[in-house]
């Protein structure tokens, strides 16, 4: 598996009443994405709301992606689990149902040690034969991981092939890419530094953004691709007003607005204590969004 | 309810193989606390691994802590829940067996606003009659509410009473006593704040140190009670080295091997990934405790 | 040399063109807080904008501060400096004036390792023989000395004697009556921690809080020393808003438009690019002032 | 005066006695980044100890710069002062012998708001006609001003044409490029984000680099030019470790003990209470010297 471009990931819209993901829905959103030019489909990530969802949903959610991509890319199933007994459950179902790899972050409630974070992916890593993408995002999980552990992680244990490095610090890039001689590729969780990351050796980028705004972060990659940073730079200020307002405001909340206000049916708002956009928020992602994609 | 003194947090013993609470140990537990001296009893704290339980498991630990500890003290169950919905579940059930308070915390995966933690606790507080004791502790909740956020809510919803304050910052406590005209009674949960907190009015201190230090905490609480500083100070330096250890350890880990080296049966290590204590830490714990209590 | 209480910081006025400190201005400010009852007298501190004066004016400042007070209490010479050599230089005149202490506050502009600072310690202290006090405060001068260093220097450095510590972390406090067994006298540097640090072993309190707060800043002290915690805290929580408020202004900005508002002549603004109060400010000072101290 | 490329930062030697810059040394370093390509010489940076020379040394290395240039690329002078006053000085000094432009930083010891910062460059502005580059280095001057402030004074004040931003956040970059419209010329001065910044639009990299890594800063200005991103990125990650060596070890200290390893004198070391390199830093500077530059 030798994944590059851009991870996208979607997000989970509820039935109207709120109790149950809407599998029609989430299905249309994925095809949205699959239309962008989006290389793999990452559901379950923090767009999806992962963590407010029951196991079952969860289940749901997973199964139901990997039915509706039906192998046109890549299904990458996060996973983010306070007790490993917990996240084993999920890995083995991500396996059972066919994904074609995990994206694992463990979660802090008390802060874990170096040899716990690696306690836990060895056991996850046991019981499943999937590629491990480790997911490094001290913000939302508590649990920040150094470019050391990584490393040495990835030399342990075999399954795991990938880091999503969220901090947004491109000093991490560049220490991973040293410690693995460049030999575990890395991928952009910040949406802001999509650019550096990319021209520092980022063999991907996890984002949301496709959602939005169409082809861009795709194009984006492309440019990158064929060397040509004058029109990487032009697009990535393009993009950023809406990268940046969607990262503060929160995902979930964010790009279920922006979707609705694109016309896309996305089902009651983010699960409480998550609240909807407000109508000044509504109106700063409409601007925004006219702004950088005229018609 | 007029809450002083000493709140103390029993450990969540495990059975052997670990899958599910041993009541029977819980039982015992509660009692060495109750003999050391403490004022109320809280289980389902961040001590017992409240985070860590399932649904079931915590039901069972907050019924048969009201049961064992059967009116002595106040009985106060702690709920950390990421939505809402599930939060009201859990203050549903602890009053209907009979709980005497509840003590509750956000917990973020995203980051919440001021608004969506006041709708979190207003939508508990409309559920059940019970008194609601605001707790902040973004080490491990992830989610940190400023004291004028915590005033407002108190003002605004009558059912809050309290405050646990856990960030180990005195100066919350003081704009606290201020904003609040020292109406809102405030609980001290950094251990090594125990002594200041206390000189500057702390209601009481929330603390997992009785079970290792017996009745140290209670004098602590008594000689301010009594105006006697030089007391106090010798009390709480005597008690720092472990009040420090076990917070920079992760109270779990180093109060179920400090039960342990007292002879008190803990059960199972705590849950994974969370580890056991190893070698050096029961070797320092050891230390400290012939230390402070020669005997 | 063992000094106990308040010890108290001037402003250092400056003459009508700000050109020069205005000396008579200053032996008034000195006399103003020997009757408030300080225990030592600290100018070129913080408060006195020694970082801002040349080195004829710091000397003018200090001898003439010797000189007013003439005895009465101990002097205690502020020192902070980028280069060790100019740091020699204001020891040796600091001794030939007579006065009791230094203060010693190493600055950076490179950060400094524990042995550069140490470097700089020993190379003072060779060249004087006055008891010499560490000054600790990050916030102003970049050089943060962890408890381990300063407990360090006091055992290798025999001048050594005391320590001002002004991070407004308490566990700081902590942990240097621990390392050096209850030896080192700390000395508590930030204002809004006054009455912690105090019951937690502080020797004294440097501030420059009795220019503004009369005899409050003295009578806290004695609370603590008769034990009567009850009033001690009264007194605290009655002089905060106004120690939060010069600390979070600037002391020689605030100290200064507060000792006008008091009928006392302080000449000239602090130097640029320090501003003077802009009218919002007294307005808050004034208010305070009034509800602080009423008639 | 539209300056592109590569902003070297010379040392400044001191004679044997270390009471005074070596100016013929000072010269001889000059040449040598003349020869490694430089577009612009800026001595009394940080890594020219300026903060820790008098006056009159300040003056005389301005002077030896400007005259051992010779016009061949820009002189930009470095100003880092505590007051207003004495930053003027310098600044009609910088002007008085031909400086092409002069860099400007304030420095902290009470903490300027960002009224006090617009002063102190408007005063400076006021008394030159000098094109005035901006300098924002909080690490080393206590004082941190946002993007915003930044673009505010750059539109109101005529004579601030650039910015070096040293702080190594490249979002601060992107908010610069997004406020001013792309007009204000924005310098990378964090080393080791010297691949990005370039890659976002920096019109160049402030560095001392060129001292010991010869043609290779320029190089990596060349390739991004020419839109050749994978070169970039090779000559890059090349010299990385030494970039992170230098600045986590300090600029005088490595970059004097690094030219020294090259057979460059470099006088004594840095003014205590800096430090020489010791023996290990050596060590570790000689082997990234050989990997990087192998004959």
């Amino acid at each position: 598996m030798k994944l590059t471009g851009i991870i996208a990931y979607p997000i989970t819209p509820f039935t109207k009443d709120g109790t149950q993901p809407d599998l029609n829905k989430l299905a249309h959103n994925i095809e949205l994405l699959l239309q962008n030019g989006c290389d793999a489909i990452a559901p379950l990530g923090s767009t999806g709301e992962s963590a407010y969802l029951s196991f079952a949903e969860w289940q749901q959610v997973a199964q139901h992606s990997v039915q509706v991509v039906a192998g046109c890319v890549p299904v990458i199933i996060g996973i983010s689990e306070l007790t490993t007994e917990q996240a084993i459950h999920k890995a083995r179902f991500a396996e059972e149902i066919g994904a074609d790899a995990i994206m694992v972050i463990p979660v802090s409630y008390w802060k874990l040690t170096d040899d716990e974070i690696c306690g836990y992916y060895k056991a996850i890593a046991a019981e499943v034969s999937l590629p491990v993408m480790i997911y490094n995002n001290p913000a939302t999980s508590g649990v920040d991981m150094s470019p050391e552990l990584i490393v040495k992680m990835f030399r342990g244990i075999p399954q795991i092939t990938m880091v999503k490095e969220s901090t947004g610090d491109i000093q991490r890039m560049h220490k991973i890419h040293q410690l693995s001689s460049g030999e575990l590729p890395f991928y952009n969780g910040s949406n802001p530094l999509a650019l550096e990351a990319l021209c520092a050796g980022a063999s991907g980028w996890c984002t949301a953004a496709p959602n939005l705004l169409g082809m861009l972060p795709k194009e984006l990659f492309s440019h990158i691709q064929a060397g040509d940073l004058q029109a990487a730079k032009e697009n990535f200020y393009r993009q950023l007003p809406l990268l940046s307002f969607i990262v503060s405001g929160g995902l979930p909340k964010t790009v279920k607005a922006g979707l609705a206000l694109k016309g896309v049916e996305v089902g009651q708002p983010p699960r409480k204590p998550l609240t909807a956009a407000n109508e000044q928020e509504i109106a700063t992602l409409s601007r925004l969004l006219k702004q950088i994609l005229p018609e």
